[in-house]
């Protein structure tokens, strides 16, 4: 079973929205587990002080290192990649979500924003994982997305319909638009060839409108995506 | 006040982790409001039907364009920007967070990644909005991470200690490296210029150090950095 082991100062946070829809089910299913240990049991002092304030000075306060090795280190040794939410981590991507989901579980350390001690992440080794270019409260929130994209890839949490989704978007790009009835929208009518029943032609107007898509929404992603192609066969910039 | 309106299938998913810590004190406090709103009370058939197959084929289910129209057009207009979650968007960065946080709220729709009809998004104008390069269950987890995100850049949200980290995003830096007591961990001192009381060799200690890790771990943000600079005055690459 695919095990999530969180810490995390607000263990009431787990599994929160995780615990419903589709992760939720398959929660429920066991196929997949999830604890959130509480951080604070880790503390060395009976006022169960987590943070310090900032070697050097500075605002806010950092999470202490003995504190959370102690957290890290009652967790039994196994295989499971040991993460730390923080915003100045590698962007999560797809492809790091589908390693995670086809291993065996992970373990997740939520960091409050104004730091956590270096040191800790030096000497543990943690992997720093972040969603994007933007701040948040804490890790916490960081962490349930992590698992709701690694959740949905475990064999047997989405039904097989489904499980084309993740397909379109290992090849780099972006969606290509979806429509459904009614057959016009406000004056709006269904692109004609999605009803044509031409195959074929359906393919090919989905790839072309991913590829628009991409090039014109994410010069990053198309940029890549040309790059991993044959400059003979790949499609023109 | 700034107010949240969410349309999503799952309203129990709100306000979830928003409901604890900075984000649920704000909430209790009255700083900001939160509304999650069923999109299945806007079916238009007695089923409350609100997706509907692909045109042209394919896995998955669409969300109906008339029926999330009816949803959004429930919400009585005024002048918060209307969003969507998508993995097509616009990847969120901290100065579009600080911008929604100054207006007075959003409008989130949360679509299912199988997709939504794109004619709403057109008819509709909806702004798009991705994380990053992965693929959620759903918009629900985005849109509460989206939530965090802001809620904590309003006025009176922070406490005034801790407003400082985003200053020091906001110059498109990675975080220097934070450390705390006790003074040595498994051996490894907290480096000796930061307990040396010397203000100016902190800050440039510090400086260097943001400069550092943004050159090693993210050459995109870095690259940005520089070409914001006058090439004459900036760090050398």
């Amino acid at each position: 079973m695919w095990r999530a082991t969180i810490l995390t100062l607000y263990p009431e946070m787990f599994p929160g929205p995780l615990g419903i829809s589709l992760a939720g089910k398959a929660l429920a299913n066991g196929l997949w587990s999830l604890e959130a240990k509480q951080i604070r049991d880790h503390a060395t002092d009976k006022h169960g002080t987590v943070d310090d304030t900032p070697a050097g000075g500075g605002p806010g306060m950092v999470m202490k290192a003995d504190v959370l090795a102690r957290a890290l280190d009652a967790i039994p040794a196994d295989n499971r990649p040991r993460l730390i939410m923080s915003a100045r981590g590698q962007p999560l991507r797809q492809g790091r979500v589908r390693e995670l989901a086809a291993g065996d579980g992970a373990v997740v350390l939520c960091g409050r924003f104004e730091g956590v001690d270096e040191r800790l992440i030096e000497a543990r080794g943690l992997e720093e994982v972040c969603l994007g270019d933007f701040v948040l409260s804490g890790g916490e929130m960081a962490a349930l997305t992590l698992l709701d994209a690694c959740v949905r890839l475990i064999p047997g949490v989405m039904g097989k319909e489904a499980s084309g989704v993740e397909e379109s978007f290992s090849d780099g790009l972006l969606e290509y638009p979806q429509y459904t009835r009614p057959a016009v929208f406000e004056g709006r009518p269904i692109p004609e060839i999605l009803t044509s029943g031409d195959h074929a032609k359906v393919a090919a107007w989905r790839r072309a409108e991913a590829e628009r898509l991409t090039r014109e929404r994410r010069p990053d992603l198309w940029a890549a995506y040309l790059a991993r192609k044959s400059p003979k066969t790949g499609p023109k910039p």
